[in-house]
């Protein structure tokens, strides 16, 4: 079954049905701002992090699967639709879904009145843009009704789904024009806020989420929706939402446009309030909406989006007789590598953004995969991932991305780690020729005394590992290598103890892990980024350090040749007791 | 507005409207095995820990909220119905539903076809038992369709809501007979299985979600509801449920009982899988399944229940002239004091199992209202809690039930904790008259080695007041004192932190708290509890040591006079430096 296909000219995929088999999305974003949608416009934003700074709410494995999103709901008589088809599920006229470079557009029709809404997130722009054209494709008058839809999240994930002893107190909005402001915990100890605004005058509003569902009704059958009129009711705990409601009339072939923003902004502790100690400083926000404000700007903001996207994809670009091969590396592969780069794995679909933050593993990897579009971000996300590296040469796994610091929840000793870290520099200096990276000051543990040139890192990675092998002098497995489940290091053995990070008894005096277990997988890893690392001390002219580095090397491959394929190293590593 | 109303004999409540302003709810079970219930049935079930141990899958504030529990579907020719209205939410000719001791009785009727279902946990038994009695009350024959339904937990409720990339790949369940049971992770290091059963031979079954409901309808519109046939799906993964299909014909006036049972089972490691290594053991379910597989038998088992609940609520009782103060005393207060005792608020339907465990001030306050219906598993509730104490007389505010470990998540250092202990120690003993409690040996710490007699741990909880106080003798309020938010002695600013257990850089060295925030609330708990602790001391013959905390209290009461009034510690309290 067909649901779509791609429009290469445009570098967008085109959905054509609702009813895909799992919901298909795309990520808005690119620098600290970051949306996912869906083909039906379900999904969330969140700022810099998807479980610290969570903008809005998003129930993950939901039943229906992919409720909640940003609503756009039309009334025209008794007939009620979303340009999406969900929630309200009413059988559309037409319906497409294109999915772009940072942009999706919707396009539902439904009785000669079409809506198309065009989600994007600009450059350098902490929002999400939302261009609703509406046009009256039918030979008479059209009057009808438009709600937009949100749910606020109270910004910590994790709390937010658990908490509501505490959260189901503390929800607030402020209302300013066609500004909802959604301020939870700002007077307390929070120093950002959000705002869901519309370029126009409004004929009501809700910002509390029964007022505006039911308590029976679900977001398919919202209950001021279907009464056709806003209650304008005022979020006092409970779960604060922001909705717009607006009566609008179409002549014959006449269009109309509205520009929603969802905003995030931040004020400094000294000047959060007005002069009265109470009102939010809304001066960050107003000057947002001023950005966007007219189908001109958001025009330019689109076009400047896709400038820097065309900019990105034309760095590396093959012309093969396949049009699938020039569509996926040209495309649609780059694509996802920078969506990588922007998300880390951290939030999507099946990543709730709360279980994890950014990989170290992971990041290094996914680096090989842009660093040519974005050699200078590249670099940042390096010393990023550097600075969460310890003295001995050991990594946390994994670190939050708010904080830039390594989760100490999850640890380290994951032995191939390491080893990730100089193979991406080393693509880095490949990429861009700049051997000044090595020189850089980088701390280790986030602590700046302790800060070393990025070399300095290299070199321990390097030595973490020739330091931490076993009885065949294989690296030790440590308590996971690539394989993130090789539980025969950490012997975990109840339910509920991770397989990466329980720490046995038996061996709580060694750190945890055995001794015993040694990975075949990253002994070979080190003989594939190892020469790398050569390379880059012989440029340093430290031929000796070469030289030496180089006998591991060669030690290494002599002992993987001799046990890789007998497997008694095999047997032995699975044999408890070595 | 009236939903309902008392009906004194039956000792139950009556709902007579689905539509409540929120779920009405009540609590099944008294030991191992618990469900929470609402009005439309909706809710979960768990064993022992609603957090570590969840049986049913269960989505707090979702939209619509309290969607999701134990359901029954009819299909009578077109028409779709629940006995609880919900989720279907078609109208009903005749709704019900009775809260009672310890079980709920719904009763739904729609053309002429009346459905009661009574939900139950038997005494000593790890299930829900739910009666289903199906009549005809029309003047013809009547031929319709029976679907249950509910949605399995992954067992780790936290674990089940964020980490998809493992739990979309783990559900697995078996099939034997009229029996589906769940077995996610059995194989790998779980010894614990759930199962749903029916007293009769079904037409069909299903065991993915996605299957029954289908992936863009909900909890209200299941696809093979809807179809009208179930589609013997078999779970790999996803989301595993259970559902039995019946066809049941009646003739006029003709009446059928059916009875579902939801199940939680143990295995020995060495007794987990037949013969073969891979199937489940299934003996204890069995054995449950046998128990309660006929309407007398689940007659009895009511019975028995109604018994206990009159026996624990005729122990104490009054007559006043007031039917309300009567009502309140004999019944629902003592009822509601027993449910506390058994799930002591690690869940509810605002307490969403995930965030806390058994709070230590909690149980022991919560013993109060308890200690003369259950004065046996009072004292094993008292052992427990001070078994979590620390030797120098400090408490873990709450302990996970589980594992009956202090959680350090949340540590301690509530200056208030101690207290409770000696009030509820003495509570129990003016109940009982059992003195011998104070010599019962309890560990601190969970550490056996560690072991002393119960009036150690008074004295210890008593003196841990005296020897931490502030610059005016008062108390200190260390983390928090009863009021569980009070900041100033943690001093958190950043948002994300806690009140209570935040450690401040500032006060890291002596302990993460100030030591000059001191708590007039504690001070005056001390002199209320302490003539308590003397009492005992004087009747074991301590009379030097009673003399010696009598001079701690008058002490204590001479500092609260000269400055709880004049607001000064009040001021100093609030004054960072003293």
């Amino acid at each position: 079954m067909k649901f779509g296909f791609f429009d290469d000219a445009n570098k967008e995929y085109v959905i054509t049905s609702p009813k895909t088999p799992y919901p298909w999305i795309n990520y808005l974003g690119t620098q600290d701002f970051f949306s996912l949608i869906s083909n039906t416009a379900g999904g969330y934003s969140f700022f810099k992090d998807a479980r610290l700074r969570r903008i809005t709410r998003y129930r993950y494995n939901n039943v229906p699967v992919d409720m909640g999103g940003r609503y756009f709901y039309i009334k025209e008589n008794d007939t009620i639709w979303n340009p999406g088809w969900s929630p309200v599920k009413t059988t559309l006229d037409s319906y497409e879904c294109r999915h772009g470079m940072g942009y999706t557009k919707i396009t539902g029709k439904k009785n000669d009145l079409k809506a198309e809404v065009t989600f994007f997130v600009p450059q350098n722009y902490t929002g999400e843009v939302q261009s609703v054209t509406l046009t009256n494709e039918g030979s008479a008058p059209k009057t009808f009704k438009l709600f937009s839809f949100l749910e606020w999240c109270l910004w910590d994930a994790q709390d937010d789904t658990t908490n509501f002893q505490r959260n189901f107190n503390t929800g607030r909005v402020e209302l300013e024009g066609s500004t909802i402001y959604h301020r939870t915990e700002y007077n307390e100890r929070r120093n950002h806020y959000a705002f869901y605004t519309v370029n126009t005058d409004i004929d009501g509003y809700d910002t509390d989420r029964e007022s505006f569902i039911g308590l029976y009704n679900g977001f398919g059958d919202p209950q001021v929706v279907e009464a056709g009129k806003a209650s304008n009711s005022v979020a006092d705990g409970w779960s604060p939402i922001a909705s717009h409601y607006k009566e609008i009339t179409l002549g014959a072939g006449e269009s109309t446009n509205l520009i929603f923003i969802l905003g995030y902004a931040e004020n400094p502790v000294d000047k959060k309030f007005e002069a009265d100690g109470q009102t939010l400083n809304k001066e960050v926000a107003h000057k947002m909406i001023e950005q966007y404000n007219t189908p001109e700007k958001v025009e330019a903001g689109l076009a400047e989006l896709k400038a820097a996207w065309d900019k990105l994809l034309g760095i590396y670009t093959v012309d093969t007789p396949d049009e699938k091969v020039n569509r996926m590396v040209n495309i649609w592969n780059q694509y996802q590598c920078m969506v990588t780069f922007n998300l880390s794995r951290s939030a999507s679909y099946f990543e709730s953004g709360i279980g994890r933050g950014m990989g170290f593993r992971d990041s290094n990897q996914d680096l090989l995969g842009f660093v040519h579009q974005i050699p200078d971000r590249a670099r940042e996300r390096l010393i990023d991932l550097a600075a969460t590296q310890l003295e001995d040469g050991g990594c946390y796994h994994q670190y939050q991305p708010l904080t830039k610091k390594g989760n100490s929840d999850l640890g380290g000793n994951f032995s191939d780690d390491p080893l990730w870290m100089i193979l991406s520099v080393a693509a880095y200096i490949k990429e861009t020729g700049d051997w000044s990276i090595l020189d850089e000051k980088v701390p280790y543990d986030n602590d700046e005394s302790k800060a070393k040139p990025m070399l300095d890192h290299l070199m321990v990675s390097f030595y973490h590992i020739v330091e931490n092998v076993g009885p065949h002098g294989l690296p030790l497995a440590m308590r996971a290598d690539w394989n993130d489940c090789i539980n025969l290091s950490c012997y975990s053995e109840q339910s509920g103890e991770s397989f990466q990070t329980y720490t046995s008894p038996k061996f709580a005096a060694e750190g945890g892990y055995s001794k015993t277990a040694e990975s075949v997988m990253v002994a070979t890893l080190f003989t594939y980024t190892g020469p790398a690392f050569v390379d880059i001390l012989k440029h340093k002219g430290m031929d000796e350090e070469a030289a030496k580095a180089q006998a591991e090397i060669d030690k290494m491959k002599d002992i993987v040749m001799e046990h890789a394929f007998d497997g008694d190293w095999f047997l032995r590593a699975y044999d408890n007791e070595g």
